[in-house]
């Protein structure tokens, strides 16, 4: 088969959910301006932004990362390495290679040495990992933005992502993750920066054959400590769909976000387990500033920000070992 | 395993999605109780009601009818024979069978007889089988309700038919089927009886419990016009769910019954094929009471009726041959 586009050369990445096929050239320009137009649309960057890019050492980060360079904005890597032995490790590995051939030294936050590696803290805590994880990451992410400037911070969440997301909020109702999930969060107060997800517009099959095709070496194993998250099983749900029905999955997130978002519901969402990577909320929509943590500064709704209660309740664990 | 309600009998009937097994007496218990609460929290029937009973030859409607006829309702069983050759013909047998041996005698409307068999009826018409189906069935129900009193049409769509059209219709945001998606379709005027599906709060599997353990014998093969409609696509997406996390479903529908149902959306759904057993809508919600059509004095909003212009079409075209 050859290229749709260029009608030239042959066709290399088969695309269904857009009847196309293209040669790698027409890939690549094909899916860097659905990046662009994904954050054009939604007004996610400006040229002027200093972006932190959360690079975890997977595809999708470090397509973004790539991308988000190629189309000249000013980025700087955060890398976050979790504790988890064996995959964290190969995980910065990849991260260190990737930023220094590019001639970049990304940030690097070692939770081992900040003292709550995410295995030990879920352990300690009692509570799930990707819960732990979520917490830790997105103290991290408006810490590091906040202190040294960066305008944003930007997450490498592509459509798989954001439409299993979305199915699971509709599947329990949950009006509260519904009301939030949207690919730019707005800065909410100092010290709680702009999230984008300038991947939304993008299938998993799209990164993966972008960093394929630009030969970018990235960790495949998906974190050990996801393997049971619901969000797989919502997305290989919507894989069934789509496999079936083309398309199906970028007009169901689409047409979400031609909605105002307000999905009526009770929020009777039972406590189930998401990865959560994927539970990027900056405040929970009160109404009042937030105030800052008596223990960091960091700005919180309660009088000890998340994290801070998190390591505490860490620490006392371990001390009582 | 025995049974989670007696604690007596061996369990036979093993229900994830209720955290409960039960033996084949506590089961028809549970059954049928799930049926008397559906009936009850939607107020679907009252004890004076004239059920007009849809009767295909599956186990869905022939389990509806055996429990309604169990509860003490006044039921007649009605069958549209599609005129579908070979199967047709067994689900008729099998609808005639059961009732015969319940001293009853259903109604049935052969379309071969009324000269618009569905297989020939959509290829005539240039149309997908599912939705002439759709349109023919709607109308005899009506007709035949009006004709001789039935105040109520009942269906035997089950929890998984009617969750799979859910997700349909969120995943297309559809919001036009989205407000009319619910067990209970009032009478919109004269000749637009009520419709109601009874067994929206049971699983197909407990329905096919049901059936096996009461000895109902029915057609076991799906329908050969919708073995590709999308609803068994999005059934066994959300099968596959369910089987992760039991009770998904159930919540899934009852928390869209919660909803005010005013799910805001665009109504962007293309043309995708619907099976038209699962689209029992009877107005779009128009605001002017219907006319007569001037063909069949059938209730519609156009001049001539949905019925009459489809089998207009299909006469047109076989004269034409």
């Amino acid at each position: 088969m050859k290229c749709k586009r260029c009608r030239k050369a042959d066709a290399a990445v088969d695309l269904p959910s857009h009847n196309s096929a293209f040669c790698p050239g027409c890939f690549f320009l094909f899916f860097r301006r659905q990046v662009v137009e994904g954050i054009r649309t939604l007004s996610l960057l400006s040229p002027e932004d200093r972006v932190l890019v959360c690079v975890s050492g997977g595809k999708d980060s470090l397509v973004l990362w790539d991308v988000l360079m190629e189309l000249g904005y000013r980025t700087e890597g955060l890398h976050i390495d979790l504790g988890i032995e064996g995959y964290s490790d190969r995980s910065r590995e990849k991260v260190l290679a990737y930023a220094g051939a590019r001639g970049k030294e990304p940030i690097v936050v070692d939770l081992r040495a900040e003292g709550i590696p995410i295995p030990e803290a879920a352990k300690r805590a009692r509570k799930e990992e990707c819960s732990v994880c979520g917490t830790v990451k997105r103290y991290f992410f408006n810490r590091i933005a906040a202190r040294r400037g960066f305008t944003v911070v930007a997450t490498g969440h592509n459509l798989d992502d954001e439409s299993a997301r979305l199915l699971g909020n509709l599947l329990h109702w949950d009006q509260d993750h519904l009301s939030r999930q949207h690919p730019l969060l707005p800065e909410m107060a100092e010290g709680l920066v702009r999230k984008v997800k300038p991947l939304w517009r993008v299938s998993e099959l799209e990164t993966a054959a972008y960093g394929f095709l630009s030969g970018i070496d990235y960790v495949t194993e998906e974190c050990p400590m996801s393997l049971d998250a619901t969000s797989l099983v919502y997305k290989e749900a919507l894989s069934l769909i789509e496999e079936k029905m083309p398309g199906t999955r970028r007009h169901f997130y689409q047409g979400f976000l031609h909605q105002n978002r307000d999905v009526p519901g009770n929020s009777g969402a039972p406590g189930r387990r998401e990865c959560g990577n994927h539970d990027e909320k900056n405040t929970g929509g009160e109404a009042s500033p937030p105030r800052k943590c008596i223990s960091c500064d960091a700005p919180t709704y309660t009088e000890t920000c998340s994290y801070c209660r998190l390591k505490e309740r860490v620490t006392k664990a371990r001390e009582r070992l």
